[in-house]
């Protein structure tokens, strides 16, 4: 457990637990308390000046205060971390009508985060491993019993485990008459279980000596932008390496249409494929010699991805992915030896891969469902994975319906002027002073922006929109007394860091056209899930749980996310962060044979709707091109704090 | 049928049936009409002068044939064609008292050969294809019904064959979009069939079109010096080609010992599989071209070979199969991707190998008793393989005891002076004037003789014995008088053919010890039969029916190989020639499926003895180092013909 503190900002009297070591203006921001900022977190602007009135903070000085400040306890918020229950003021220069701020601005809402519990699914006695290794000793061969080394081993895993049905492959036996001697007698047999009981179990490894509990596996998340690999200890669950990297892809296309574009020409596919697969084996080969172990033990790797990632990475033409009808190659694909597709691992290594539902709803989606526990549960669940598409699965243990719509890249940058990928110096954070409009900017890495990432973006739109900078359908209001609104180029924008503070000698803003195309995304996926919803029968309020999955979605804050109507409104009680549901499911396919037979069973349960081909699908999205909706009915919240501020 | 002709040879009276265009002087050698001839049939020693007294002949006619004898009607019967039914005469220089000719020569028996009905199993109900091809034609995908293609084919398949529990490979898969949009989704399937009624079938191909017809599979032999193949229509089970080229192994050593010590040498196992495989890929295209197929129709490759050369064509040291306790790595292997070990076949083909007994008695006893049927026939029967290893089963439908004594190479030709593989030159056929000692040969390809092969050996030794001119041990009876029994090196011998006569610029001769050799490796394999036979309760004269498998054993003149006891005397109507028994079992496997279940069933219920640890064995075999055994009573008709000639 992380030691955590109490901070008390002033005048506002809000209150907020933080973690030891928080940076002060995080904690200001998630308390909903503004404080002017605009060089990001880097400590240059010297505008975040707050007053330290009890407890001990590291850092903070700055040479931009002066030395009568600091000894009145003036610090930079952004450069101050929290070392003890603290209480801070919010000086004069600074300080704005706390009943203002207390209308326009509630603490973050924390959202429950999933985790897949291999020891409750032991306790549940679920907990059956798709590969195991076993260890026996047999008799070495004599002349009254000279049976072939194959019998002789077979026959030692049924007198010593009970194991039945067995099978060796060609590859074992290849090996195991000079392993067996080798370990005087005494080895160590790989099995790969069937995924229904009662099928033929295969050996496919042998190993001198006892190697039960050296045993590894490896999950993999392929994105369209990032890959994630993962080694785990089957024995345990435990995760002994993990890392992560860009997709070698992207050279040949950012988005998945562009990838199809470009398999369908020349030698695309096989471009693509290589592309895939040398990613695969960096981060592979990160893996193994990060976590020190012998790549021999490593009996399985799972890959998670969605559907145009997965044909890319087993080399199957995906032009049928992207035209009506769009039909995918397969839903459910056979284990395979992971050599097969030029993975660089043992040639025993089985590689197990998510099933597809369709061509927009893939393996990353099963994967993310499957470890949400969604497929088991009674309780009526909206899970969302956010992206250029979002993919959206509503049900519970009973049923499961499915559908993508094509959001569209704005939430990742796309169509945005200074949209960028969350990395470093990208504004994620973003408050304003409700009555200057002056900004407070926070930066991944505390350093001067150079643009806004997805999740700045949904909290910019948000706050905008609640303090009427911007109306319902995304409009500025120009009758606002602040430089920050202009028009250049005929075009109104909202200047969120000017030139000389930014790391690209430019001011960066926020458009209406920006601004337009945002609505457009968070309403092609609002409709998606409205639209789904009709057509099962129910209503948003009839949810028990809401999954947001993806790096994304744990990057959304709820309530802005519901402010603008990207979330439909719901206690955020009921939202939970999957995380990477993707590795997730891939981790947990590789430690439990029982999901993999549950995956089975949920793929052949989904149902899966093509939104476009759904006739309500575009009334829906007519309706939801405002902020947050047409119907403000829909977000009865809102609609009240909006009430109370005019 | 062959159009056959009567040949009555006078003064002997003797009259055979002989096919059209059989050589004259092979008529006189199968009816027991001794004809001295020393060039090996090549024409050129004008010894076996004959008369055509009635009918026509073609050829025969020599310039060693003087003017008017040639208007008697002499000709050279090594020369002469038959045309017609005959009479022929032996002339007077060439006569010999007839009454002796009857007691030691008779018309060789010949035996009944084994054919493979696939007829008779498709009758029988039990002809079950490992492999089948399905065409169907199923709806193109549309916006109500957009089903992956996988399942869009698994359906198609379902409700047009009312196929269950299919998987299709990755390999399918990665094909099947284009190439069902290709066929305009009409496809033809390859569903590789479990052994077992009720597991899973596997799609491993998908081809455009309805190509149901065309469908093809391979058998292959693997013999330690030749290997056979054939390319059969899996629809009608005609063979369509076929092809045999010696083991390109043979260069690292003639038989399976000195392969296997070869193997143990650094990269020898290497060399030695890749030595096989390039034969097998050279008999694999030469397969392909003359049957003018495409080789993506060939479904399958089923493979018989013994057990060394099973480890070696599968890359599995061998080394254990040598030293005691003589463990092989595996009875049963997988199937697998015939690729995988480097044919060249397409990545979807089938490899199917046939289970090993033992070290000695491996998949080609294993192929040989399947294509015999003994193991689903009641009647008790002897199966034989002779080689340089002779492999023995003897039982029936309920139970099955197997064997291989290591009779030495003497019948290939190793430890006799003049032995030589079954070649152009080799003697085959060797008969013997009573009176003079004077011999008869004809070899293979008519040509003048250069050494002897092993069916000539065996009929040499007999020929010998019968006539006197070695005695129950072997030794020759220099009483005689005759230049052709000489002394060299202090060591006796018969000279064949006098060194004008041959090839080779020597007298070709057969020695005393040669004979002793010869007598070794008939004995080792008779005391086989013996223990076996002793081992499980029973007596010779119980036997049924005697199996003689082989190339060898086809060649084997039944009544000589009893006169030495390298078979026990039974009724010739009882022995079955069944050829080559491990490609005839080859080819069955990949026709039948049938077949692939009754293997396993037949391998778990044969019985393995070691001789070498069987304590009968050598007194057997001390017993059995006499011609034809030290119990003559074993041999009661040769006992009689011989007390006859007395």
């Amino acid at each position: 457990m992380k030691k955590t503190y109490k901070v008390l900002f002033l005048p506002h009297q809000k209150e907020i637990i933080v973690n030891e070591g928080e940076i002060l203006i995080r904690a200001a921001i998630e308390a909903g308390v503004h404080v002017n900022a605009s060089c990001g977190g880097e400590g240059v602007c010297a505008k975040c000046r707050v007053i330290i009135e009890q407890g001990s903070i590291e850092g903070g000085v700055s040479e931009r205060l002066k030395q009568e400040d600091i000894q009145k306890g003036y610090c930079l918020a952004c450069q101050a971390k929290i070392r003890s229950d603290l209480i801070v003021r919010i000086p004069v220069e600074s300080s704005i009508d706390a009943s203002v701020l207390n209308q326009t601005s509630t603490p973050r809402s924390k959202a429950e985060i999933q985790h897949f519990d291999l020891a409750q699914l032991k306790e549940q006695g679920l907990y059956i491993p798709p590969v195991e290794k076993r260890a026996i000793t047999v008799n070495p061969p004599s002349n009254e019993d000279n049976v072939n080394d194959v019998s002789r081993v077979i026959n030692g895993l049924r007198e010593a485990f009970d194991e039945h049905r067995l099978e060796m492959t060609l590859q074992t036996i290849q090996k195991l008459p000079d392993i067996l001697r080798e370990g005087n007698y005494s080895i160590t047999l790989t099995l790969n279980r069937p995924v229904r009981e009662g099928r033929k179990s295969q050996i496919i490894n042998v190993q001198a000596g006892n190697r039960e509990e050296k045993h590894y596996v490896i999950a993999i998340d392929i994105g369209t932008t990032t890959v994630y690999g993962e080694l785990l200890d089957r024995m345990t669950g435990e995760s002994l390496a993990s890392y992560g990297d860009f997709n070698r892809q992207i050279s040949y296309g950012e988005d998945v249409i562009s990838r199809i574009v470009f398999a369908e020409k020349g030698d695309g596919l096989q471009k693509l494929n290589k592309a895939v697969i040398e990613t695969m084996n960096d981060i592979i080969q990160k893996l193994i010699s990060r976590s020190r172990i012998e790549p021999d033990d490593i009996s399985t790797i799972t890959i998670a991805a969605n559907t145009c990632m997965t044909q890319l990475l087993l080399s199957i033409n995906p032009r049928y992915i992207r035209r009506a009808p769009y039909v995918p190659a397969a839903s459910v694909y056979p284990p395979f030896n992971a050599t097969n597709i030029g993975l660089n691992l043992p040639n025993h290594t089985i590689a197990l891969v998510y099933p597809c539902i369709s061509s927009y709803v893939g393996g990353d989606i099963v994967a993310g469902v499957m470890s949400s526990g969604m497929y088991q549960s009674e309780a009526l669940t909206l899970f969302i994975d956010i992206g250029t598409n979002a993919e959206i699965v509503i049900g519970n243990c009973d049923w499961m319906t499915c559908a993508a719509c094509s959001a569209g890249p704005a939430f990742e940058g796309g169509g945005v002027e200074h949209g960028m990928r969350a990395t470093k110096g990208a504004i994620e954070d973003f408050s304003i002073d409700p009555v200057t409009y002056e900004p407070m900017i926070l930066t991944i890495g505390h350093v001067r922006p150079k643009g806004i990432c997805g999740s700045g973006l949904i909290t910019i739109l948000a706050v905008l929109f609640e303090n009427g900078v911007i109306d319902q359908s995304g409009k500025f209001n120009t009758d606002l007394n602040t430089s920050r609104i202009r028009k250049t180029n005929d075009v109104y924008e909202y200047v969120l860091a000017w030139a000389t503070e930014t790391q690209i000698d430019r001011d960066i803003v926020i458009t209406e056209i920006d601004i337009e195309n945002l609505i457009r995304a968070k309403g092609a996926m609002y409709s998606g899930y409205m639209t789904l919803l009709t057509e099962v029968g129910l209503t948003i309020d009839q949810l028990d749980r809401i999954f947001l999955a993806g790096g994304f979605g744990s990057y959304i804050d709820l309530e802005k996310a519901m402010v603008i109507g990207l979330l439909p409104e719901v206690d955020p009680q009921k939202v939970i962060y999957l995380g990477n549901g993707s590795l997730q499911g891939a981790k947990m396919n590789c430690l439990s044979n029982h999901i993999r037979q549950d995956v089975k069973e949920t793929v052949n349960k989904m149902t899966n709707f093509e939104l476009s081909e759904t006739p309500s699908y575009m009334d829906n999205y007519i309706a939801s091109l405002f902020l947050p909706h047409t119907d403000m009915n829909l977000f009865p919240k809102l609609k009240q704090r909006l009430a109370l501020r005019k």
